[in-house]
């Protein structure tokens, strides 16, 4: 049986019109227009924006962390991205130091099978380069993990040296893979933590201080130097400051091939919010930190000019009560991470409205591009026959609150809370069955389907 | 009757897909897959491209200039453009100096009326700011003439002083009308004119060194500060330099909504052309002039990256015999321009070819983005239902020989004799009717419409 | 007789020591340690800096302007200029349009005879290209006036076109002399008055809003630019804003020879103080602007960092009874000009004693490099044997109240009332002579010299 | 007795005049005019520059290194500085990791004792972050020995991870002391290495290649974001490329107190040279490698806009007999360094014959910057009263033919063979004592005198 949604003004990553739109199969069948037939179940999307669901390509769902875990497994993270718009994620796999990229696979697919919601990829986290390294990510890129991403911070623990981050980009160059990076310089983290420990600075705003936006933009610029002289393409991941933008920019003008991700916590918050009183500043500690109001245009202009080029989550929930708490006190033991998987495509859409970004851009950062870049495209990201038909049936006008009583991610606070936004999902497809409407959730845990990716294209 | 053109791989600004596309009435009504109905004239498109027609934003045909006139005329013009794929023109009214703007543009409209072969519109040039000019202005605007160029170049002809130019962005802020510049400095290359004249250096040559990028770069960045000041948008016409491009570059940056265009012949063609032997050089003398060789890789840079959003041709030809031959002896009576409205969209296909851009820059380039920025989307430059029925059908592969005798733009010479590029169209459809086929031409001159532009989208 | 100034620290553009100095018929004859013979008049400069005479290249004094003239004539503007550690002064001969240049020498020459208590020079503005204007200022050149100003402000009184700006520059590069510009884009200016008035904004602060830092920025590029291409040496004169900055920056790193000078005025003065009620924004107006306090310290690194060569005044003073008065009512009618002569030495070494400069590039700013740039060394900003005995003993400790009762000016306020810094000359010496001591003037108007100046080094 | 240098053009970092000079128990006592008195040892330099004696800040004497040791010890390098004009030496102390920095001092004060015959003082490399480092490093500084120096490169033996390189620079900011760094990225360079020797590509050329310009610019622009974090002074050694001088530039111009040497091997030698056939790359082989000929002009810029500040040698000679040689067939082991120390002053001055810097540029690039930076200033780098007579008489119109035959370095070849440069030293003055005249060395090893350095000063 089809489905037609009628009249709705489709947006893509270039182009905006009213057309109508035929779901059949699973996928997207036909556009264009008076294309009712008896038979097709009609939902009516007039002066409603159809997008391609949207995807979420950085989350971290049932990771263990800092001793604990994120509090969103795939099923409770799944089912709050599909209430926010998103219909695929690609969810980090983490191995520990010593163990198999095969082994940490098997174990992430096991997390996610039988409860994702939404459709699912995986990168993984390349955390020491042993002997047998290369060789396992070829292994893991036959099987569609085609990312893989390095760490310049948490000496000791994720971090690779410059030289192994050269070798995996040589290896990605080759095969068509796509390295990611984490880019902040832990080591001088890790001596400017020690100074404001030795001077009880202690409380969730030194987290922030702690790790200063240069070292940010050192780090970018570095691997960016790096991928240069590899001749690898680059991705680097929650970008959050005009010095890494600004390095990131040269060096695509340089002609090379350096992609960026930015996160909507970094467009909307700052340093500011890590200085609430009463340990509320916990809940928006992450890494790298939120920083001071000023970058926040840059990288609004960022997005728009597409020296950025998408828009995901880092999505790493914890509760306040219980997980936040840990690091009362101490800043270093805070659980680093945000609840952000059901409020990016909200957040996104109010900088249409805003008139910071243009409706097709919008779509382009939080579907298309990662779609193209994370080699899903043009099954995911698009608007075209034999797409999957993952919708969003976007109403542009209506007012939503982002208070934590509306959400529906594993974590007891909002980073959002007392925010109200314009423009919200009211259906949405994954695979043509409709799986939230109005608010409900009408899909099941464990009916979203591994999606294993194919190379950057060229 | 219903044309179905299938198994294409339809090319958009952001998508590549294969589909059905149905034409009916002149317009796109259906994408699909299996769309065949009985009835339907069915063209197989399988292994080749479908891009929305292409859109020439700069042309000048039938145009007095320098005491002779563009040999094209808005038939044979517009003839040649189709044979490129090129579907809509944006030609430009030049009024001189005392003539009422509605005057000039019902010369403009005389001169296409029974002659143009694909549809077309009207820039208009601003030569003066006479105390009704903003009013005559606004006429046209009415009437779908919502783009106006402006000169820095050619004091005492075209030129208007920079407080002219401030009055007319900020006129076209409040209209929703959109700007254009030609920017190089003509009083200073006014000086350097004669010194050369002084130094008896006369040879085509030294009309590219009159004009020397700096100038051009100067007179950009200017403008950019004027349209900020203005709070304006600007659009560069004829971009060529690295200097300009970075003026451009820079007041994006900034946040400036400033576009610009560059055109095939800077691409491809450099200062080493102006100094052929034999008078040959006179063939590639336009204004601004071709550049030494390292700007060009600048230039696919600036298109590949966003900097740049369009292609165009600045056509306006003159034969070799009888026209460039005014100029033996003395640079400066050359007629300046090109033959190019038939070979833009084959070059900027063949830096598909070459790596230097994506299939949808290309289109986008070509097509999408003169679209959306003179007011023409999406009934042009889009490949979705309800848009006009302009389509090409490319093959990615074929060769073609740019040299004259498979020309069709009246000129006497080619710039590209005795080069090749590879692809190049088979079908060109006007309105969904097919109006080349396989190098036929099966239109007629006349059956071209004048299309209404509308205002610049926010 | 000779006189021994002993134990003082010596301060150059390069270097700090301490050592005795011997002057002698009007020159510095030795430096050394243990000078002293009989009979040298001997002065104990233990704990003070010695410095070469400042020189302040931008002034006008007793100069027709706006339907009045600068309050201070060339006996009091001097004088003034010798309480402030200024021994030399450059003012601008500024001929009205159809006066030849040597009648306008004449007067100025005039104007300074017999009046003027320090050494003078003079610069010539151009207020129009006429057919002998070169030969005029090849004219005044082998007088000693070896600099010419230039201004892309004011248009119909005192602008030329970029075609004549680019003759003089020919011209200057032929002949060693150096070209200054006043940097604003006049046409655009006039424009944005015109609306202001239009909407009845007529207070002072509306002066400064008319004139926004980006019209000078790109003035001043479009004048580097110009410079490049006729490879002449190019001097901005009152630089305010970092745009401007940046364009200077940007041409000297192509290469070029671009110079620029800025004023204490806005290292100090804002946008706020045009601001202040009751008219007395009135007294802080003056072309170029004071900008917002942004830009401030963006000044102050270009002088530290040598993008900035020089500091002189502008000094060109209105009373506020009677002139600026003029003006209540419409910030048009405000003479544009501050008193600055007497104050500039003091401000500058605040920025020493604040940590912006150090002693080395204040002497340069103030003395040395205008010495150097307008064919004055080393007879003048040097404490070599041979230089003119120009000599500031400064007291780098003491307090000095800026308000207008502390100051000799002819002009009834202060732009620093209330405002009080550190460091002032103590003594001061005039070929050898001294013309004032703590605070009283023992000099004599009329006994300052005319000062030929020499071609621009190479 | 004293000895009166007369009618010389003195040259100072900012200064050229015309003065006699008398010199008096080891220091300068005098400048004037007509000082003669009777007694005096009288030096006509009537059209002569006399210059303060150059410094060499950056120098290898007898340095054990790749299995052997640089060829010049403290007798022939320093005898082979004198014969080149430069007057002071700091060489530099290099540690073995697990040696003490007091007792490595013991180790170079010994090497230079008794053999030096100019003066000289020490850098101390710091090639671990140990336990007591931060202590020894102190117990350097009271002895003098107030700069250190620290290594991107060279990964397991001399480099430091950028922890260790935050706290050194957060202890020089706190004593006053100046962190030096060489800055390559080593562990990349070590995989590139790889690559090259994988491929057999083990010629001379290929030490350049795997050393690529843009790993030195990345390392620069880390370094400096280190140490804008840490709010530290900097100073990096031997910079060699355009990418790193933007590094320089870019921190500069946010305010940071970075600044660099470059050497006269990077303005005048290139890449080209290493690919000399018959293995004469060998001896052009150092590290930072020879550049592409297109960096040399942006040096020299660098130099000219004082964004470089200073030009040292990097004097590190080895012979091509016997020890170039032990890397025949495998660059990895063609020892690194060059003779230098001889032709330093020679080849800066040449840049003043070419128009490249002035006189006082030059002057400050050789002697005074340098002795500013490190401590030495106004003791060596001034002609001031008081000051070391340490002087060169300079001829600036000698040829030289700077062909190892007509040199001093205990090296076999010459960088420069049958290059002849403009200007050379006619006499050298050390402490007042004639020590090189017309070639003649009439100096004496272990006269020189080790030189306790102060502190940075603010």
């Amino acid at each position: 049986m089809a489905t037609l949604i009628k009249n709705g003004t489709l947006v893509t990553a270039s182009d905006r019109f009213v057309a109508d739109l035929r779901l059949e199969g699973g996928t997207i069948v036909e556009l264009g227009s008076g294309l009712a037939r008896p038979g097709d179940e009609v939902v009516d999307a007039k002066g409603k924006l159809v997008l391609p669901g949207a995807i979420d390509a950085h989350t971290h769902l049932d990771m263990p962390f800092m001793g604990t875990s994120s509090s969103d497994d795939f099923a409770t993270g799944t089912i709050a991205a599909l209430h926010g718009g998103t219909t695929t994620i690609i969810d980090f796999i983490v191995p520990t130091r010593g163990q198999s990229l095969p082994a940490a696979l098997e174990l992430w697919r096991a997390k996610a099978q039988g409860k994702a919601a939404c459709d699912y990829g995986f990168h993984c986290c390349i955390v020491e380069m042993a002997e047998h390294t290369l060789e396992e990510m070829d292994a893991l890129f036959r099987q569609g993990i085609t990312s893989f991403k390095l760490f310049t911070a948490y000496p000791g623990v994720l971090m690779i040296d410059d030289g192994a981050i050269y070798r995996a980009l040589r290896w990605a160059a080759r095969r068509g893979a796509l390295i990611q990076a984490h880019a902040e310089n832990g080591p001088v983290i890790t001596e400017v933590v020690a100074e404001l420990v030795a001077a009880r600075k202690l409380e969730p705003l030194y987290h922030g201080l702690s790790r200063p936006s240069q070292l940010e933009g050192e780090a970018t610029a570095r691997l960016c130097a790096i991928a240069e002289v590899a001749a690898a393409p680059l991705y680097i991941v929650h970008l959050t400051c005009s010095e890494a933008l600004e390095a990131v920019r040269a060096s695509r003008r340089r002609g090379a091939r350096v992609f960026a991700e930015t996160c909507p916590q970094y467009l909307y918050l700052s340093l500011e919010d890590l200085a609430r009183p009463d340990f509320e500043g916990s809940k928006f500690v992450c890494s790298p930190p939120l920083r001071p109001k000023s970058h926040q245009e840059e990288l609004w202009r960022g997005l728009r000019q597409g020296d950025l080029q998408t828009v995901a989550t880092d999505h790493c929930p914890f509760n306040f009560k219980g997980q936040k708490e840990l690091g009362r006190g101490d800043f270093r033991k805070i659980p680093n991470g945000l609840p952000a998987i059901e409020t990016r495509v909200h957040l996104l859409h109010q900088g249409v409205v805003d008139g910071k970004l243009d409706l097709c851009r919008f779509v382009d950062a939080v579907s298309t591009a990662p779609a193209k870049l994370f080699g899903l495209y043009p099954r995911k990201g698009a608007l075209v026959p034999g797409a999957d038909a993952d919708l969003v049936i976007w109403d542009p006008e209506k007012k939503v609150d982002l208070g934590v009583a509306n959400l529906h991610m594993r974590c007891d606070y909002s980073l959002y809370e007392g925010r109200t936004v314009t423009g919200g999902p009211e259906k949405v497809f994954l695979g043509g069955k409709l799986v939230v409407d109005g608010g409900r959730f009408l899909g099941r845990a464990g009916e979203g389907r591994f999606l294993a990716r194919s190379a950057l294209a060229e």
